[in-house]
């Protein structure tokens, strides 16, 4: 039996690089070579034990990399195409899909909030030598031959991500926007929100290299949550209140803070992955009948997504590639994790090879 | 100077029918005498303390009259013409108004969540002999000869109310939805939801009388909660989890299990008005990455909203008159407010009669 | 080798039931033993030579039978499951279909109008023992036990069409819409229309046997178009203009007359297959700045849109029974065609036994 | 009584700059001493009769200037102020503003297409000394001390319609555009698909003035359509169809290639001012089955558009000063009529200076 490196969750804080069974693919599947990947904000929650997913699992969820092998039925591919998939992997023919909401894919139509998300939840994921890709045909996107792996790899989830945020809330030419935390996917938030049209663009954060790269991506504006009082702030400088607030941290503060900031009928559009429950403050809910709105999103995925988000890159509307600030080996992982989540040295996102 | 009787506010638990001055209506209004009101749930928040309004105001948001004064710049309209206006009232011409958010009005610009909600809130109010109406062009609208006052009186609040529960949960046809509470405001939402092509219409409602309306309204199933666990079952009969929840009581335990009720991707659909902060569970929220909205809706009011809902009741989509379950004249106003406030008698409104 | 009978088209005015080979399932696919089927316009035209197929095709796209053969990787289904299959089966997986775009399903990402549509067009189809379903695991629609064949057939294409027509329409609780026809396709759009909450529905037609259906399925008001000016009527009617206009028949005459009853800012929602160019009038146009809007849809398909119109059917909001007004067995499908295509008798549809 | 000069037209290619009286406001009025306006391709329309207005109408449009007059209730301006008007002048009060139509604003609830531009239409428009602004509350919307007049006067119809061109297209991030025409409002247009998200923009233009400044307002290719086939480039260049197709000239032939141009399921928006009838192909148009939509849009007015016009200028989103090429006094306007209209020496737009 063919084995592969891959990163093996083995409980909490006990992640390490092992030897496993190289994957193969059958029919309507494919096995991809990773080239490049990445490791996740909830890649943290999962190693440190806040998101709870089943010992042995290899994790992380951002592939990039060359066909190997294509199952019976996968067309339109030939093997040794490079592909990125989305962290999100749809079927495209479960009653979510057939609904338009891909990322809470069914599977066989069992009805199961976040579905979608098998990389790395409940199947093999992509900080490995080999990727098994179920669902091949709506999930694998061919990169044109201009783009380089790091110029694509932040788009399988945090691009597509923070660009949901925006999507999801309805941002209209001339908006006002505020984003809450500027980490990659708030940083990802903030492009998109300029990529809509936002006339105004409010980043909260306190780090300065993060401050510095909001505004590289469209921030006018960024405030430190531990310099000013960012509500204040924020109604002064909308003269009353953003169109939308967008949560890109997972904190109650946040959260809190995102509807406190919003004109009345704003959209306060989440990202976060929350550890607990939330509380709605009465005040800032307006005791219901400010005609709020509160809406999630998880990372839309499938093909058609990345070769979207792929179309951005490619005429110069958006460029991931800065934030991609460090690299290792995939050998190496088990320290850029500690990098990572430690947020030193000005990190964003690290390049994984294996 | 004239007088009229109105229904005055002098502080919690403490209303009386009394004389004051008669309203007159200066360019941009008119003045109404009202032939038919009603009381709501609001007006009991008022009464207990829980929404707060200045003592001498007169109360009350729900008027059915005839144009007794027009005044400057009120066109087409003549003195007689009997009215319905809606509870909220919209100046369409404010930031908010041209921003298609009519029921948060900022009247001249200034941001203030539900400003849209004036009469018996920040003005005198239709518990009354007449009425001053603002922004009278926008909000005057003319009843059809066929139908009664007693068919209209309820469209000003709870049925538009209701029915943007449905409206504002984005209902396509074959939707399942689930109506928790069927008040008043829950018992139009069910017809709403009737109305836009729910195919599956669970009502949540112990009081058998309004078990029997609620199904009358639309509602294929009605739940007890004091029966059945409630989740359980939405999920049962919908395979999953419903579409859409309505949210029409105001309190934790309905917000909290619409959003348990619903499959992931589905829509919270909230009108009750909180008296105090709220709890998001992590686990129904699915720790935010579940595609859930949580939208809320404040009455939406104007004359052409008022006109669509009369269009519903004329072509007997809808009748709202069995809603009505009592009388009273309005000098008998305290002893409707005990009746309405108690749920006393199989009451779900009473009608006002000056 | 298994034989079947299936109509097969041998050009134009010539079709014929014989036998021809038994389809088996590979991958992916199913196939079914039809248990009911029925004719569509569109296959008059396909008869008539106006829309083009290849000679030697097994025609009909409106399936209702029971799994005979389930392929490799087809989950989900037993051999027996009785299922509706809708006339259009997307893939789930292209570029179109993850675009929410399903009608124009592009199977392999090739990019062609009406790509959807492949029963009776591109592939062999239902007037068959047998048929071959591609992507069965996004296209068998299980029947619940209490709905028969004949409660079902008529969503494969003309309820799903009808209803779409009120859906592209975005109709709102309160619009007046006009119907242009009430052919199965017109009447199911009338059906759709009072589902979505419109108050006042105004039906086209001159057949008294139409007439007579238009108002079982919602119409408020049916105008014969050779006793009246409908474009007048329909103006005096909605004291303006229709907020939508459907097109159910496909001639240039009620296209524009659709675009004359619309109020500024109105909806022509187009179903019909037009069978040359068409004009838009510049009066009716406003020269191009009406806000007008003008949208086609061709049948949406795939099984969970068969669900929900199911459902529509199992809780009685919908009864699409009665426009089956006539049986015949699969060897006389030339006498069905002669019947419905020459509207004797109060045809609507037919309904096929093989 | 008061006079000022303002260009009136007293008939085909007949229009002068003569003293005509002064305007003075009543309640709900304003009079602005215009400090800059300009002129629209309406405008040429207008002057040709291929537009049919009253002779002895002052005509244009686009309005910038002081407030001179305030009538009764009009609040929270003063006498000074600087403003921009749109277009369009909604009241915001009757049937279509309170739909949200504002552009079809029925002014007393008639309802008559574009009813909403009055402006150099139904009543005395902008190029003038003093113009007499109608709806006041609704209109005025003050222009942020940065910004000049030369920097917001584009707003007022042009760049309102052209964005619009993007907004009712619905264009999303990573979508595909082609622009029909690149004279201001294409141009317009073209700089709206880019602050939507557009990630591939096509202009269609010959002039190598305009062909420079599409590229400057965000295409990312210019056809020429003397030198290629554009509908075939266009497919080429999309994999199959543009998104969105844009079309900003108003004739036959491009509103046809823009039908061409789009994949199935895409979006034709037209702006263009028609001056006959359009034809619908029936391959272009896949005989109504394709899921196209035509949807036409006149220019959004009000002050709320004008305010989240002029914030996009202010954060430096778009710049719409270039498309300013010349200079006039208001008694040298039949001159630059003349400029104008043969689209000599670069011409895009010309500042008029009363």
């Amino acid at each position: 039996m063919q084995k592969m490196k891959a990163n093996v969750f083995h409980g909490p804080n006990n992640i390490r690089v092992e030897e496993v069974p190289r994957p193969h693919a059958v029919a309507g599947e494919a096995v991809i070579r990773i080239t490049l990947t990445t490791i996740c904000g909830t890649d943290l929650h999962i190693l440190r034990g806040e998101y709870a997913v089943k010992r042995g699992l290899v994790i992380g969820h951002e592939p990039v990399g060359v066909i190997e092998e294509l199952g019976e039925g996968v067309t339109g591919y030939k093997i040794g195409d490079r592909v990125l998939i989305g962290a999100i992997t749809p079927c495209g023919q479960c009653r979510a899909c057939l609904s338009a909401q891909w990322a809470q894919c069914g599977h066989g139509d069992s009805v199961e909030a976040v579905g979608g998300w098998r990389f790395g939840n409940t199947i093999n994921g992509a900080q490995a030598e080999y990727l098994l890709v179920p669902n091949a045909q709506a999930n694998l996107a061919k990169i044109p031959d201009e783009l380089s792996d790091e110029q694509v790899v932040l788009l399988a989830d945090i691009a597509s991500t923070g660009f949901s945020g925006a999507e999801s809330g309805n941002i209209h030419i001339g908006d006002s926007v505020v984003v809450f935390a500027q980490g990659p996917i708030g940083l990802c938030a903030t492009a998109g929100a300029k990529l809509m049209g936002a006339s105004f663009i409010i980043g909260v954060e306190s780090d300065p290299m993060r401050v510095k790269m909001s505004k590289r991506m469209g921030a006018d504006v960024v405030l430190d949550p531990k310099q000013v009082n960012v509500v204040e702030e924020v109604k002064r400088l909308t003269s009353g209140g953003a169109d939308v607030a967008i949560e890109a941290l997972g904190i109650q503060q946040t959260f809190e803070n995102c509807l406190r900031c919003l004109r009345p009928g704003g959209t306060l559009s989440s990202l976060g992955v929350y550890s607990g429950k939330l509380q709605v403050p009465y005040d800032a809910f307006a005791a219901g009948i400010g005609d709020y709105k509160i809406v999630t999103t998880l990372c839309p995925g499938g093909k058609e997504r990345m070769r979207r988000l792929m179309s951005v890159v490619q005429t110069k509307r958006f460029d991931p590639k800065p934030l991609l600030t460090h690299n290792f080996k995939l050998d190496q992982i088990v320290e850029a994790y500690d990098l990572f989540g430690s947020r030193r040295d000005g990190v964003l996102k690290v390049a994984i090879r294996p």
